[in-house]
């Protein structure tokens, strides 16, 4: 197995994409691969601070990096040799099975799935997947979180559908629950968008359970929720949100005084364990689904750890034959549903195509 | 000043909502009058459990109550009698000032609209609205929390100016800064309906200062957040579930072993700290802006203090004059955009009026 890690793509790159691969790496097997894409003569500076004599790790040269800051619409054309390019495109043309990448998440999206990987056949949008660890330490995919603001009922119910091939395939779920996210359980509930997701997913094969409530998340009574991807990205920043106000205001409160020190002391092992599970960096990255490889997106904040877990996650989604599920799921979606057909817009195909080119050339 | 209670509201009611009242009572003055409508006995018999002998309380009969699971389309003419429609006629009818109810809000978002006090002129969808503590204990207003999931821009924009009111008139603040409730912050982030509504709100006189994700809110970045009534919901929930969840895990890791269970009263003013944050029986209830009286709706989980704060914010909101000050704002309204045009639709007006005076007669 290959894995392509975007050593220019966190915040503080490359001291944790380096670090984190070589973590990675020491739980690696010798046959499999980690390639480090970026500019080489940092890259092995980093590295230089780590025994990596008998780690498989590579160094592929890009000179270029996609800034936080760059237009994901025009990275492609202004950055050709970005790392995150050149990664994706080892990704497209089988030097390697997945990347991850903690850069620039809007150019990520749009280097796969117009200019390197593409999406797979019948794929509507693909979709930001994020796993959040919630009670009982279940693993609950979200999507989408932040790829498609306005979706429509089909882009969710195939959200859907990619969530709980991700859930059967990476996660190991016999038979993954999909919910729709909503303001209340109730037939009924919600906005237009769901209610309309609602009808398509009541008569599909998935394990469908209806709508839950974020608090029904948390508790983890579904599998797989479905969201637009403004509605999750905002759920997902609420619960953050809460999470590090949370934190921030026990660690003034806790400091104090001297007899709350020692209580803070007392108890840091459950504070320990509770942030564990709003960590963001336990569990990586965020999976794109509906391309033609694994792409794990990090967080720009991530550490090494993040950086880790981001590595062993993509890891699993290569071990599991993700994309073939999806690949396979998507075939049956067309025999039953016909092709999508805006994919098949003439004038859009066209400008990808040409843009993908010109790229390449 | 005269405030109604609707003492059949709560999920415990009539207990709570009687002893809420009996709380706030105390800090009334002799000339106000709190009134208790539903079932005059068991309220009386709530009533004897306390020392009422100098309290301005009064009881109005009602034979009926809304339930949680009644269908608020239908209350009106299934429940002609109920607490919650008996109470509202008195706001209407100016024997009352105000109204405080924890009963099923979709209830009295429907007898508040249609059947009772009428929206104010000007005003295309009456806005469920919360108060949010946040750091620095700064109170944020929060419109839409679920009367309207499929919001169109100039709701929304009708939403920001009521909740500017309400900060300026019953907060006290004087340039209230308001804010669109988005996934990123940069101009043209957000969905369909955030970016139209932003170009409503950059061109109007009020303090737009642009989007907010979900962490600035809690930092207290804007005084008035607006977002759809599915979205708001949705984060307001996201919020709760992570607060209640927290202290789940706290309560339960806490009490595993005794070093811990030390600990954890060394720090218990700081956790009943942050818990007075998360609580949302602290703040009491949700205004509904924009009909014609003071309506403040509380949890249906409302405990006494919760009722009781919420009667103490609508008396707030009578003495900063809240609904004149919403109509002044809808009638400079009208005047720059002339008037709704949604709201002429001669059929539901028809519909509206026929079941209001069916219901009075």
């Amino acid at each position: 197995m290959r894995i392509v890690v975007d050593a220019m793509g966190s915040d503080h790159c490359p001291v944790p994409d380096v670090e984190g691969a070589v973590m990675a790496a020491r739980e690696f097997s010798p046959q499999d691969r980690l390639i480090l894409v970026g500019d080489q003569a940092r890259i092995a500076q980093e590295l230089s601070k780590y025994d990596t004599a008998n780690l498989p790790i590579e160094i592929v040269h890009a000179s270029q990096s996609v800034e936080m800051g760059d237009n994901p619409t025009q990275t492609a054309r202004q950055k050709p040799d970005s790392s995150m390019l050149v990664g994706m495109r080892l990704v497209r043309d089988g030097y390697a099975d997945a990347i991850v990448t903690a850069g620039n998440t809007g150019a990520a999206l749009t280097l796969a799935t117009l200019h390197t990987l593409q999406r797979i056949r019948g794929v509507r949008r693909p979709a930001l997947t994020s796993l959040m660890r919630v009670e009982n330490n279940q693993l609950v995919v979200m999507a989408d979180l932040g790829a498609n603001p306005d979706a429509q009922p089909e882009w969710m119910f195939q959200f859907g559908v990619m969530g709980s091939l991700y859930a059967q395939h990476v996660l190991g779920q016999t038979r993954p629950r999909v919910a729709l996210l909503s303001n209340g359980e109730e037939e009924g509930k919600g906005n237009q968008v769901v209610r309309q997701s609602a009808a398509l997913f009541a008569n599909s094969g998935l394990n469908f359970i209806g709508n839950v409530e974020p608090k029904e998340v948390l508790k983890g009574a579904a599998d797989v929720v479905v969201a637009d991807g403004f509605v999750g990205n905002i759920m997902l920043k609420a619960m953050e949100a809460v999470g590090e106000a949370f934190f921030r205001v026990i660690r003034r409160e806790l400091l104090s005084n001297p007899l709350r020190i020692l209580g803070g002391f007392l108890i840091s092992p459950v504070l320990r364990k509770i942030y564990k599970q709003v960590d963001p960096f336990e569990i990586g990255g965020a999976p794109l689904l509906g391309v033609n490889g694994v792409v794990i997106i990090g967080h720009g904040r991530s550490n090494a750890k993040g950086i880790k877990n981001a590595i062993l996650q993509a890891r699993r989604a290569v071990e599991g034959n993700l994309i073939e599920a999806i690949r396979e799921g998507m075939a049956r979606y067309i025999s039953q549903h016909g092709a999508p057909t805006e994919s098949a817009k003439p004038r859009r195909r066209y400008f990808a195509r040409r843009r993908h080119k010109r790229i390449k050339a």
